[in-house]
This record gives C-alpha cells, sequence and structure tokens, in this order.
C-alpha cells in the first residue's frame, strides 16, 4: 500500500473577475466597471428616470449589457438610496425614490442571467471608501456621510457589519439633545437634526429671517428670501471668506466632534471618515470636529485618537463599494458551484448572493 | 503509481478542556473551573488582599493549583477592573485596584507554566453572558452593566469586539445631555451620569438634602444623613412599593432606554443584555426602560426591536466568560503547537494568548 503524502493546500491564483457596480441616487445613476484593486475601468451615468422601479430596472439592464459587450462581467452590485432587506434581495423602502419592499435583485436577476447583489447606498459608499479609499489600511471604520442627514455605517475587516436586521449604522437618529429639535423620524434631539446639511441651512435661514447684520453675505446671496437659501451657498461663502458662514460651518463641525467623540468611546475604531455634501467644506468643517472629538472623548491623552479623514473617492465611492460586494458574492457562488460539481449535492452559499 | 483517495475532512471530536477563570474585582477574587458548556465544575472565593499586585498573584496561583490537584486545566482566564491592552497581556490603568501597567499574563504565566490570557472584566462578563446566559441563541450581543457607572461590551458572533485600541464598549461616556452633569472622566452630560448606579444615588440624596416630604422613607432609611443612602436602600424602599423610590428608578430605567436606542441605531444588535447592581430592581427599571428605547427609536413600527433582558448568570459571569476566552486561547496554542510538531517550525499564533 501506497501512503500519500499528507495533503498540503496549494495557492491558487485567486479568480480576479471584474464586476459592475451601479449607483441609484434620487436624480442620478452612476454605473461602472470595476476590477479587484477597486480600479475604475468604465463608468457611465444615466438620469433616474421618475420613481418608476420598472424604469430604473431598464436603465439598469441597459447599462449592464452595454458593458458586457466590451467586458466579461460576473456579477451586478447595485446600491440604493433606502432600508434594503438583511438578506440584501429587497429595497424595503426608499423615501427617495417611493419605492415600497420592491424585490430588486430578483428582478434583474431574472432579466441578466447574472449573480446581482443589492444594498443600501451608504453600506456600498463605506465599503468603496474603506477598501479602496480614505480607509485603506484601517481596520475598523466608521463612515459618516453628511448629505441631508447624516448616512453611516460600519465596516470591518472590509466587510459591512450590517446588525441582527441589516439596519446598523444608523448614526444620525442617535439623540444628542433631549428634547431637542423635531425630527423627521418622530423624535426629537437626533443627531443629524444638529450635524447636516440641513442642520447648516436651518441655523443660515434663522439668521436671514432675523435680518441679522451679521448675516449680509448671506442674505446677499439669497436676495433676503431665506428659502432660496443652501447648504453649498453657505460652504461657498465660507470658503470665500464669510466669518458667520465659516462660524456656520464650525458649529455643524463641533456637533459632528461631539457624536464621533461618543461613537469613538463606544466602537473604538481606527479611522473616521467624514464624506457627503457638507464635507466638501473641507478643513472649514473637520478642524472643529477633530477639536470637539479630542474635547468630548473619554481617555484622552492615554489613548490613541483615530484619524477623523475626509472621504476621497467623491460620487464614485458608491458604485465602486457595490462592485466590489458583487466579486465577493461573485466569489462565493462559484465556490458553491464547484463544490457541487465535486461532490454531486448543493452546499448552498448561493443564497447569500 | 497508486493514486490517493482526494483527501477529505473528517470530523474529529473537538479537544475539550477544563479551563479556569479568575474575576478579580475591588473587594473580591472569583475563580471556577468551567467546562466547554459554561458549567461551573467548581468555584472558590477569596478577598482581594489589598492593592499589592503581588499578592493578588500569589491568590491566583494559589487558587489555580489547587484546581489543578483535582482537574486536569489546560488555560487561565483573568478578568479584571481596568483597562486591559489589546494584546491582552496587561493592566495599563486599574482605579479600583490602583494598578498601573501591570504585566499580569506574562507574570502568572511564568509561575504556572500554563496558558495565560486578560481582559477587562466588562469584556469577560459580557462574553460569559452572551454565550452562556442571557445571550445564548443571538448573534450580535450589547451588554451594559449598571454600576457605580456603566460598563458595556459588544460581543459578535460569539467572540468580544475589541476595537483598535481594546478600548470598544465605553458606553458610558457617550455624551446624552450637552453640558450636563460633570463626570469623573472630565467630560459633561456622560450617559452614566444619568443612568447608572451613582445618578441613583444623587438624585436620591438630592431629595433628602431638600428635606423633601415625598421622600420621607428615603429619608428614615438613612437617618436623616443623605451620604448614608445607598443605590440598593433605594431598590429595595422601590421593592416595598415607596413611591418616589420607584420613580427614581424609573427616571435611571428612562435615561437608560434612550440610550439604548441610540445603540441600537447604530448596531442593530439581536439583544441587549442589562446586569450590575442596579438591574437588581428588575422590571421596576427594565420596563420604563423598554418603553422609553421604543419610544426614542428610529423606524420604529417598522423594525424588529431587539429584546432588552436581564443577566442571568450574576456574579459568575466574568469568571465563566474568562474561561471560556482561556478556552479558545488554549485551543490555537495546541492547534500551534500541532503544527509546529508536523512540519518542523513555528507558525506563531501563540502571542495571541
Amino acid at each position: 500500500m501506497t501512503v500519500a503524502a499528507p495533503a498540503r493546500r496549494t495557492r491558487v491564483p485567486r479568480w480576479d473577475p471584474l464586476t459592475v457596480g451601479v449607483d441609484i441616487g434620487g436624480t442620478k445613476i452612476l454605473a461602472g466597471v470595476v476590477d479587484s484593486h477597486g480600479s475604475v475601468v468604465e463608468v457611465q451615468r444615466r438620469p433616474t428616470t421618475g420613481h418608476d422601479v420598472a424604469l430604473v430596472e431598464d436603465t439598469i439592464v441597459d447599462l449592464v449589457q452595454g458593458f458586457q459587450q466590451q467586458y466579461d462581467v460576473a456579477a451586478v452590485g447595485v446600491g440604493a438610496a433606502g432600508f434594503v432587506d438583511a438578506s440584501r434581495s429587497t429595497v424595503m423602502f426608499s423615501p427617495h425614490l417611493a419605492w415600497r419592499d420592491e424585490p430588486l435583485r430578483d428582478r434583474l436577476t431574472a432579466r441578466m442571467s447574472i449573480p446581482v447583489v443589492v444594498d443600501n447606498d451608504a453600506n456600498t459608499t463605506a465599503l468603496g471608501e474603506s477598501r479602496f479609499g480614505a480607509g485603506v489600511g484601517h481596520r475598523f471604520v466608521l463612515c459618516i456621510t453628511l448629505g441631508t442627514g447624516i448616512g453611516g455605517a460600519i465596516v470591518l475587516d472590509g466587510r459591512v457589519y450590517r446588525g441582527a436586521n441589516g439596519m446598523a449604522g444608523e448614526f444620525g437618529h442617535m439623540q444628542v439633545v433631549p428634547d431637542g429639535h423635531r425630527c423627521p423620524c418622530g423624535n426629537r434631539g437626533c443627531w443629524e437634526q444638529y450635524a447636516s446639511g440641513n442642520a447648516l441651512e436651518r441655523e443660515a435661514r434663522e439668521l436671514v429671517v432675523a435680518r441679522s447684520p451679521m448675516a449680509h453675505a448671506l442674505r446677499e446671496l439669497c436676495g433676503d428670501d431665506p428659502d432660496q437659501l443652501s447648504g453649498p451657498q453657505v460652504t461657498a461663502a465660507a470658503q470665500a471668506g464669510d466669518p458667520i458662514s465659516v462660524e456656520l460651518i464650525a458649529d455643524v463641525g463641533r456637533w459632528l466632534g461631539t457624536g464621533v467623540a461618543g461613537l469613538v468611546a463606544a466602537f473604538d475604531p481606527s479611522a473616521v471618515i467624514i464624506g457627503g455634501g457638507v464635507s466638501d467644506a473641507g478643513e472649514l468643517l473637520l478642524a472643529p470636529t477633530r477639536d470637539s472629538m479630542v474635547r468630548h472623548l473619554v481617555g484622552r491623552g492615554y489613548r490613541a485618537e483615530p484619524p477623523v479623514v475626509p472621504a476621497v473617492l467623491g460620487p464614485q465611492a458608491g458604485f465602486i463599494g457595490a462592485a466590489d460586494m458583487a466579486r465577493s458574492a461573485a466569489r462565493r457562488s462559484r465556490r458553491a458551484d464547484r463544490r457541487r460539481d465535486r461532490r454531486g449535492r448543493w452546499f448552498g452559499v448561493r443564497d447569500e448572493l
């Protein structure tokens, strides 16, 4: 009898496919072909044609089929604004797209016969930034997106942490002021009522309404009509040196930093990434954020403070992350197929797709 | 040439050793022999003899050697009140034990020639409760220990999540009231200033100081000397039906619930476990906690709310969790040894011990 040498694992070069990522926003759909280093091979942009989910599906299918004529696409990842269920197949509720219970994954898979994953756009964006952007080299990353509200996500060891119901990362609705400003979520004093684009606008408009002489630059910008004043205008005014606009953005930064200090106490992350429209203010926002974080951080002086850094991938982060999720899913699917082939039965990790 | 059949993994019964867990508290050291189901085979209790780390070490060595005469002990896990470094070898700072930079693991290993792990007692307690107590069946568990302050820990898939510096879970120092009560950590408005044993005592004492007629039961309990009034007395009075004591505990519960709602928004846990001395109040505390959590939870009505449950293992949770950490470490160490034996070189996971 011949005794076989003990089996050794040999290193096979990793299967390294191209995947497509799609980011469905309220106004535009951004899609790209992405490789495993997060490099964008090609990008396409289309308007979000109304709120009809069928039209959005048509657009996605059309984009993917266009890419498939040029590239060998292994899977598609879709990030959508809204709540996505834990199995990542259904957009349960999307306020911006006016969707409810849309089984996006199954419908796209049926039309394209290619694996599809669906996730919340905050998660796809966070994954893109963590793995290929500002989070490179950090194990435990908190991503905070300052838009009209606060979008958040947690990326641990290169994977999005989703929690029990797929709803982790809703940092914006942690209460920071008891009985504070009313929030559309129904509560009062939510963090995003103090640190967000909406908060910046509200505060700026109050100064215009009060006809504050301090706010003459802001009043000029909106022709004394507070409803015309927007967050980006305040940011532009601050960057041009208007002192009250600088102060308004610093105020958002201070609220942001206080909340970040709390999240750092709870999560002890390796890095905190700040993205979204409000972060266009750059250091006008981030310097007060860091000051406030350090001032409110437990154990300060005895601990390393995590870097608080701006997102670097811009609007592409969403589809880059979605493409990366699709790549993981395609790999799992392939492993499952291979196991089934060899042993003749099904081990079933495919339902993770 | 004979072709060997493809190697298959065969299921070997898992190595299933007994381990010892040690919980070093400010007043007592609790140690036990624990099996892999979390069952306590034997338990011993000793006083914490002063703050001299050498005396504590003597006690631990003595306890372990006692156990070793009867049982085959594979490893020792130690939970200590204080900050433990990320490699889990050194107690960096322990206010209760008055230790600084004590390399507890190395010193114990040197004296006992058996693998030793050291961790923060909040982590060991949380692990014990999550794996063998109130958290059984739940993947993502938040543990909140209400003592003088708030101790916290995060257990994901049966493992303690420690974060970048081993400092995750400091929930008690998230700010919940801007410019609120001063906290010994140096900040203001920390959660543990509102939801803790200290908070309960402070509020009860204020009523005694104010000679509130509402507080006649409390005034009797302490002989009109507010400094003599303790949290457990308030709890006992509440359980005996004193309305103001019931209200004081409900107040702590409401603050607890508001903060839990924020943590649920951020983590989306499968369960929240409430332990510690204040939780002896049972439903007098937990019913208002749940009410307040639901009222402040984002997406309520659209999401499953996690159960908020009392800890069930009591003071044994700490050493049961420490023993479980030791078991994982012993298994890793054994795997590393076996790999080294077979291939003749060292793969070095032992430094995780």
